[in-house]
């Protein structure tokens, strides 16, 4: 093992990409939506609240992201009790809601995205089709 | 007084269009800069940042246009220790520093635009060039 | 009862040692973890956060060790919903999951050592081989 | 500008050795620390915390270096009261006193080291000595 190893960051221009996807996915759908672009520590690059969406679905949306990011998986897919008790040790920087996608390129995570405001599974579609923009990007 | 008043409200469309402009001014002079968009409340409508600007300012890009959008004036312009109290008082999310901007239409404030991770001067000037693209739109 | 008593005090040293053992544990487990160990009060002494284990992880490892040192038992044996109750009321510094051992040493609690980013079973494997390291150390 | 862009990771290795590079400089001068590494979003990779350091620097060696990865540049150069401003406004996370390096190799910040327990003089010598462990990495 080295001590500084080659690795892929997530631009802004990516994330934006990645954003503008979703947003149109989500208007499409007439589903408003909170959507967070992380980059792979967890940490915001991009960021929108559509129209109409529930502005605490912002801290839902933030969370799916950072949550995704860490996980390396989608979001939602933990059983209870265990979710809440991960949910309670990191103090709600964690959720195990579903709508948060790892963005993975050439094995590397490099980011996240994360929707809160509809239901869950129209949380995962609107990510869904923001990954489909940025090429090369693992669809889920 | 009447008991609901008339009112006026910053679309996500229009936050982008500010988010775009300033990103567009802060790419000009290659100082990369974390930018904010949020509504009349202070809460996040719209976010960006830029590769190569400083992690940490996204904390006070958004407490300078949170602070804009409370105070209704250009940010940083209290006399310390005032500014500082303020601030301490507010826990961070009021901040005495240059850089937010109140968008204001028709004399109604609707939100407000904060910029951080370049000089005080700098930020200001990309906050400014961000409200240009919104027509209407007070100048500062 | 006596005004001030003897007590044990883990060192650096101590710690750095259970750390290492840890992370070599995980490296043959080929699960990459958080590992955090802290003095008596709960207060870190030593971490690692390992290549491709879960950013999110250090909360929980961080809230084991903590749990552990307090509570002088390994951590995530008490039933819920109590387990839940607690770690609520303690804003997240407690938590009720597996992976937190208490340091032991002639009966004395010196501190403890916390493990997230594997499974529970995992975490708990990499923290009792983190415990042989200490010569004298209560084994789990 | 591509969508993603190549990129350097710090290790836990590579973390490792400059923590215990900067430990022996420590023990060497007898001044006992608490010492940081951070990756390049300011989140950490390893901690110690020496004999004898006070326990609360333990929030300083953390804050400087994440301050350090954000900002790219030696902390605590600051004038006040932009320096105590911009600790508000980052409610803590960041700090504008002597003692955090950022890691630069091949001209990319890949971390920090933080230090914090002594003067501010010892803080930086001891980050300085933690840095010359890593092969590439500028110097201070």
């Amino acid at each position: 093992m080295t001590d500084v190893a080659p690795h892929l960051r997530l631009t802004l221009k990516g994330a934006q990409k990645i954003l503008a996807a979703a947003i149109a996915k989500a208007e499409e759908m007439k589903v408003p939506q909170c959507i967070t672009v992380v980059d792979d520590g967890g940490q915001m690059l991009a960021f929108a609240r559509m129209d109409g969406s529930r502005v605490l679905s912002m801290d839902s949306s933030n969370a799916k992201a950072r949550t995704a990011a860490s996980n390396k998986t989608p979001t939602g897919q933990i059983e209870d009790p265990m979710g809440i008790k991960l949910a309670i040790a990191m103090q709600g920087r964690f959720v195990n809601l579903p709508g948060g996608l790892p963005i993975i390129v050439d094995g590397i995570v490099i980011g996240a995205v994360g929707v809160g405001s509809g239901t869950g599974a129209q949380d995962v579609e609107v990510a869904k089709a923001g990954l489909t923009a940025l090429p090369g990007a693992k669809a889920w």
